[in-house]
């Protein structure tokens, strides 16, 4: 389920090979004893320029889910940014968590519902806001439906017994309410609910996201906000306009749409088309520090990690994230002293060449 | 045999990596809540810009062979071009279709029989007419010649005790007489006559296809008529001073002439050599729906498919063939809403983005 | 040993991917119901653009080897290039042939006996002769040596006892006496002599061609001269002025220099750097029909199969090398009738395209 | 262990990948039967263009490692360079060398330790010294450390116990103290030191270089000065004011940064920017004779090899090195021989074509 991704996985290997693709220029005789790889995003440090990607595989992976990955990425010096799709409520993920977070919003049914969801969010204490904007519906995920991860289709006896511990959140979830609020609560400790069903039914209930909704979070949101999703240039312009400080180039680890290219492909159009005016992050295809290290040469300010530390947190939950986040951590620090760098600022594009696809 | 090609199968292989290599470019933000699949072939409303490639094959997939392929078409809204190598006669099939038929013609021996055959398929109701260009001689189909699907060398027994069911049919079959009005009835029951077979019969007997032909049909057929198996753009402009309305970019399967480039790549030169004076389709390698929107985002009006729905045939009948046009239907559906896209007017090139080969 | 090549086996990988990568662009509504396959070459009549290469190969594939080859081949109505390394001599070969023959000649030791043997070579009747440039020295036949087809490092009672049987020739064999006049006759029966110890040993002992020898065979050679492995256009020139009447653009197969392109990469700027003043030939990869044909569309007159014919000769002997070629002159007349094409004047560059590397 | 790389061995495998995408181009005609594979290093003639690489590796392939390494090359006519991770004091290597020996210099923790290291290379006669620039950090390899190729962690028992034959080394390594001055002996017979650890151990105690090391010992090393490990261009303008006689194209064989390109890619790009104001060599990938060549044609003096040599170390000690090089040899003769090379003078880039990655 961690590994699937839609159709064919074309865009989900691409997001591989484009990282393949780029090569590294290492400039020579840096004393690189002192050095850090720390940086900041729109004015927070952090120690390291990846952060954890949202998701809502968490709970299939561990019992703890967002609990244990906040207080991983607070220990390790970065960011979370928690999805909407969540086995716990935002608020407990706050009180919990050892660092800044980011909110990763679907867009509920109505402005008003929006309106309180950010106040929500507010109040908890997350630092930025991001709009996800490739998912106006649901992804073909096959691998997914080959293993029988899908909303059930009718109500089982099993479903019925199970939920009798949960009983409010299942007859929501029976009756098809998937709003966060409805589902607040957490699900029924022996459902085996999978990830990719509650994002479907989260997803199958979010409002399509329009330039209005864009204009009207932007109102009420006074932190920086971003749009998660974008791949292609062309868009930028508008949601500069309307006032956006960021963008995350993200293709969903190519589980939405099949077949557009890897993230790293599109980097550098939409860091040219943003030239500066916001940052620029991407998400898909990060597997080691060194990826990190080429996206940042491409103009990137950070990337998200989700798969890896997604591993991590199956394995081994809270150490098992720690343990990804070090070795990432360690990748880019040596990465940095081969390639001749003493902070982040030094790097650009001189340091890497990429080879046509 | 479903799966055979010509020679090596290269052209067969580069349908399918032609598409592989275009990416798609999602445009964010649009309401994509109310959209429609549906298009427009020479002024016909169909459901989906998919329809139904013409195939010798049905017969060995299914008994009833085009009787469900033209049944299951309607249903599910499009168009299905009937060929004249089929199993059971072009009346037959139109009057129990559901939906509109096209018909592509294999050329009789004589302007006379030509004349009247076309008297028949516009009598029956047949909405277009095609040419078929690709098959002066007949391909080289190693696979099927190891898989012995080939018109039987000898006189055996057995063919002529099968032969007694139908007595007429299997005498001109055995005369040599493939024309379609000879073979006209249904072939014997156990016969298991290959479509390669069948085919190879029709063609070896076709005249070679003249520009007076064209001229000639042109001034007989009185609806749409289309040119099927164009890879070539500096072609184009002669049909189009002949009143060619359409052109399929066709190469047969790849089971023609092996090593012509896949369909997909010659798409866009006749897009432009063509400059909207007639429709263009594509046959060849569409195997999901979001090829079908990868071809239209390169200028195609539709595509045709052909092995999907004869598996789906050779699965489940009538119903094979409707399961597979929905699945095709919902990768449309989905694909358009992830691209943003409402009507697939709106599709256009920048939509996707074409790799070197 | 047939299918073996020189060090990693690059060159011999890159004559059939240069095939690949070129894609037929047929001509529709040509009337190909009457068509041939023949050409000149030289001014004769041959019955496909296909001849036979030279190779010393033969008596491992086949008892009777050239006499065999030399027959098949003639009867196909096309020409064989008989090579200097052979299990009969030039003359037998000659009186059994049933069609044209060419020569293709490594130079002995001196002028004496170069001239000696372009009187036999005359007298018997050959039309052509082709002088090979690319065999100064043996090449890195490595998978021949791990199979032991090497000349045998020491004298053995086996190779002494089977010696015997033909004396004269073993002791030449033995002295190192590699002249095809001193190895004559025929090799012991049960001397399993691997052609590439013949070969290595005709082409040890070869005097190395010069600018000298080129003159001095134009100078007693009246019939056509080619050059045979010729790899860079810019040495076309000097060639010319020495009034040499072909070229075989060769890599010897891939068996010398491993390394070197595929022949029909190299094929192009070959002809246009002889410009019409020569007729330009390619052997290396030719396994198909349709690759004569691509040839033919990049400028050369005809082409030389090797391999093919050898597997036909070593599966059954004459009546091998024949079926061989029908299947070659199969695929040729097919492949002209689905391009458009009646005769093989009319083929040009528009009938393909080459994709980059 | 002599297999592995940093990593994904993305840049060791392009190593390779970058020769097999050079094309070799034949000059036919040229008299090679009188021809030399020699050639000259900063005035020093040497057998063959190809030299030995430092490598630590040497004492896990065999037991007396440098010894018999030093000793094949000088057998070989060729240059062994030195690296100062050695299992033997370089005094030790130079009295039993055969042949000229250049030294790979790690740089000591302070000038005066230099400026004492060099004196000791001088007076033991190597006639080169090289400066790696490559190894600020020990780089990522992975599969070493899967196989357990590391420092140990812990001071068990057993290596106490070993310890104890050789004290005073050992009490030094324990300490942590590397420099090659406090490990001047040999290391306890039975301790499985890998020879990971050992340059680990030396390269974590390096001194990074910086370009006042370059400038000092330039000041005290009078016989030429490399640079090994450049892989940018832009880089050669500077060491060339500093009075850099050579440099070595080098990505580490793979083994430091992962991510780089392949040498022989880098290679053309030095070479323009040196603009033969010193000799340019590479090493990585160089697994034949061809790809020596192949350098050459490219603009490099000579080329170095590491695990083949390795190789042979390990399979036959100083005799496998011999056999190796002779190898090489052949290779290097029989391919000039085939370019049409009498000597590597007239060796340039119209030998070659290289195709795009």
């Amino acid at each position: 389920m961690l590994d699937g991704a839609a159709g064919d996985e074309i865009s989900s290997r691409r997001n591989r090979e484009g990282f393949e693709r780029i090569t590294f220029r290492p400039r020579p005789l840096v004393d690189v004893s002192k050095r850090t790889t720390s940086t900041h995003v729109f004015g927070q440090e952090i120690s390291m320029p990846v952060m954890l990607a949202p998701t809502g595989a968490g709970r299939l992976a561990y019992r703890y889910a967002e609990l244990a990955v906040a207080k991983a990425a607070g220990e390790a010096g970065t960011i979370y940014m928690q999805s909407t799709v969540t086995a716990f409520p935002l608020e407990e993920v706050a009180r919990v968590a050892t660092g800044p977070l980011w909110y990763q919003l679907y867009l509920p049914h109505s402005p008003k519902e929006t309106e309180e969801m950010l106040n929500r969010v507010s109040a908890a204490g997350y630092k930025a806001l991001s709009i996800t904007i490739d998912t106006p519906i649901f992804g073909n995920r096959e691998r997914d439906r080959h293993n029988r991860l899908s909303i059930p289709q009718r109500i089982t006896p099993r479903l019925v017994f199970e939920g009798m511990t949960r009983p409010a959140w299942t007859a929501e979830f029976i009756r098809g309410n998937f709003s966060p609020s409805a589902l607040r609560g957490r699900p029924p400790k022996n459902l085996r609910l999978s990830s990719t069903a509650t994002q479907q039914a989260i997803i199958a209930t979010q409002w399509p996201v329009t330039w209005d909704d864009v204009r009207r979070v932007r109102e009420w949101w006074h932190g920086p906000l971003l749009i998660k999703g974008i791949m292609r240039a062309d868009e930028c312009e508008q949601f500069l306009d309307y006032g956006v400080d960021g963008f995350v180039v993200s293709n969903h680890g190519g589980r939405q749409l099949d077949g557009v290219p890897g993230t790293i492909e599109v980097l550098p159009e939409v860091v040219e088309a943003v030239a500066g005016r916001a940052q620029v992050f991407l998400d898909g295809g990060v597997r080691r520090g060194e990826d990190a290290i080429k996206a940042l040469a491409l103009g990137a300010t950070a990337v998200f990690v989700g798969r890896p530390y997604l591993y991590g947190l199956a394995a081994a939950g809270q150490e098992g994230v720690k343990r990804v986040l070090e070795l990432l951590h360690g990748d880019i620090d040596r990465t940095m002293a081969l390639l001749g760098l003493r902070t982040l600022d030094e790097i650009d594009g001189s340091f890497v060449r990429v080879s046509a696809h």
